[in-house]
């Protein structure tokens, strides 16, 4: 396939889009695919569509498709939730398969909602667990007989420094812990290879890189020969081995069902599964390699003309995701110049300008551009102007 | 506001839906809501469509709407995730607020994904909780000094049943225990005034009689005097104080905002949002009124003309919901006929026949043109036939 494949997105005129790190834009045939299911299906069929139109299917059917992109074999991960539920699922799973054990490690590169959401579990446990937050660069060396789980995001959402999955999932379970990946900045980004990494557990969000659109759910993958083994403490009626036999007491369902807590969100599905049809023919490893190509001319090019700069990205590319950070004291303003004028970034305290870089639906020549008005706005210095140094809010 | 408001639904022709206490039909104008969000919003806007147009603030003004109809007052009630996750949600947060108590009490009448969370819950916590299920009408006489938190869903999802809200509510709080009331079957079907009882939480969905679409989200009720003193240990990212600072620990926000946990389902919440209008100038009053003028005459009809079926619900309207149910052995058989008929009730085993009442989009006419057709279905003995035998999904 050569990449881009721009005509399969509705991409604003004359916007150049650096920020599917945060929200994809919109896939050809979502609005249609949606419309479908609203008129056709839940206002045709009612009650009835959930099994004329095979929605109880779907966070399964979708969840094979995103598997494809991750290394995970069909029926090994379910959609569903948001991204911060699935690390509260996943990682309440992973701590009772070590029992004796009471530290949840992180590092302080993981997105803080992971980090919030395993601070809620150890409250709620109120066992003595604790979670150590180290440096991403000392994850390694503190993983020790301690460590019940490691819980990592693999792509750090402000730099794109990203962890070498195969290594710390394997020394991890050399010291007896648990390996839970979060994907948010990773599924549709770079390669990951869930089977060949062996972890445990993986979860992560569609909206990015998958392009599911707004408040897209998310999905997780636990390793087939775990899974029904798994302890699923969200029980909810769809994760049930017979959910419509309404048992007063709850038995986990086969496979990765189990992992579904309740009633999916249909509407979103449908935008996703549609929008999951624009990586038909794609690999992975093509798209890395485009993204590749795409990120580093831009540090290229940025650092040639824009020496106001500092790069906060690793200069190494094999040790980088599919986004590219500068530091900037002025980041902010600059950014809101940057949006102004059609080019999409964002900005994370305290400096980072960060851009992200989506081969879907990207080339070099929008590269160029971006670098171009990024230039004008530095060189001027319009971050300097009162519009953009209004701090409104920051998504 | 003269009911039934039919033109304000899409319904198929020649069907009588009864079974909006399942998945409620689509609402006019949904189509067009959330089309406009996936072309106007997310498309046109992409990443700024968070702060362009309100996604970020979408969780609590649908949720304002929701709260009138519930006794809750603005700013209470905030929209997300599953009606499950919001049971764990609230019964996690109760249970805190009763440090020295070991009990969830809850009832055989409540629906079984809360008693699953609760048994999670439970599981998870590994400190000796218990989930004591006793029958509906030992509810308060089981209310001792030993619980904790008292769950219930107020309308029996198979009976109709209804627990007496501010009475149930006195008892638990008499007696020290927290009240989490599931308003699953009474928000938009009953009269629901929570402030006047008192509970301190309350969840449901809104899918059934609200109409949200399949996989619409739930709310969450938290009463205002303690909503800032209540853990939220499902403590995800758009709870926190300020999200966008993306500290490293987790500071519970404002009000109902700390109930948030993920990115909201925004596409779902276009279709809730829009569904909601269906309630402008409708008081609950006069649906609760036209409900009983419904079920009543179906009861009436039904045991005139079906000596079939036995009457399930409570005979009394006032310790009934709005739905009916009748027993009747070849119940599954029986609503296979039904539906294949066009009048879409639902089955719950081992004999229940369900019926939903739903006077925004039902008169008078439709039940009795209903019961003619229950009518023929028994005299034809049409639930002997074998493609009405054959067990399916239920759904």
């Amino acid at each position: 396939m050569t990449l881009p494949l721009k005509d399969r997105f509705d991409l604003p005129e004359g916007m150049i889009y650096l920020d599917g790190n945060s929200l994809g834009p919109l896939p050809k045939g979502v609005g249609a695919a949606v419309q479908s299911v609203i008129a056709k299906e839940w206002g045709a069929h009612l009650i009835k569509g959930w099994n004329d139109c095979d929605w109880m299917d779907q966070p399964a059917r979708v969840g094979t498709r995103v598997g494809r992109l991750i290394g995970a074999p069909a029926g090994s991960v379910v959609m569903g939730d948001t991204l911060s539920i699935k690390v509260f699922q996943a990682v309440s799973a992973a701590l009772a398969l070590r029992p004796d054990r009471r530290v949840i490690l992180s590092d302080s590169g993981n997105f803080p909602s992971d980090l919030y959401m395993a601070e809620g579990l150890i409250a709620l446990k109120d066992a003595g667990y604790e979670l150590r937050i180290v440096e991403p660069e000392a994850v390694a060396d503190a993983i020790d007989r301690e460590v019940a789980v490691v819980m990592l995001t693999e792509v750090d959402y402000r730099t794109g420094r990203m962890h070498d999955m195969a290594a710390v999932t394997d020394t991890a379970q050399n010291a007896g812990a648990v390996m839970v990946w979060d994907l948010a900045h990773s599924a549709g980004a770079v390669e990951v290879d869930l089977t060949a990494s062996g972890c445990e557990m993986a979860v992560g969000c569609t909206y990015k890189y998958l392009n599911g659109g707004p408040g897209a759910p998310a999905f997780i993958y636990v390793r087939p020969d775990l899974v029904d083994t798994v302890t699923p403490f969200l029980s909810g009626w769809l994760g049930h081995a017979a959910p419509f036999a309404f048992d007063r007491s709850y038995t986990p369902g086969k496979g990765i069902e189990r992992m579904r807590v309740g009633t999916p969100p249909v509407l979103q599905l449908a935008a996703l599964e549609q929008a999951m049809t624009v990586w038909d023919g794609v690999t992975m490893a093509e798209v890395r390699a485009a993204s590749l190509i795409l990120s580093e001319r831009f540090i290229a090019e940025v650092e040639a003309r824009c020496s106001q700069l500092t790069l906060l990205s690793p200069r190494d590319a094999a040790r980088r995701g599919s986004q590219v950070s500068f530091g900037f004291d002025n980041g902010y303003a600059a950014m809101q110049a940057l949006i102004a004028r059609g080019v999409i970034g964002d900005f994370r305290a305290p400096n980072v300008m960060r851009f992200g870089f989506t081969p879907l639906y990207l080339d070099v020549g929008d590269v160029i551009a971006a670098v171009d008005t990024l230039q004008d706005v530095l060189d001027r210095r319009l971050w300097d102007k009162p519009e953009y140094r209004a701090v409104g809010r920051v998504t």
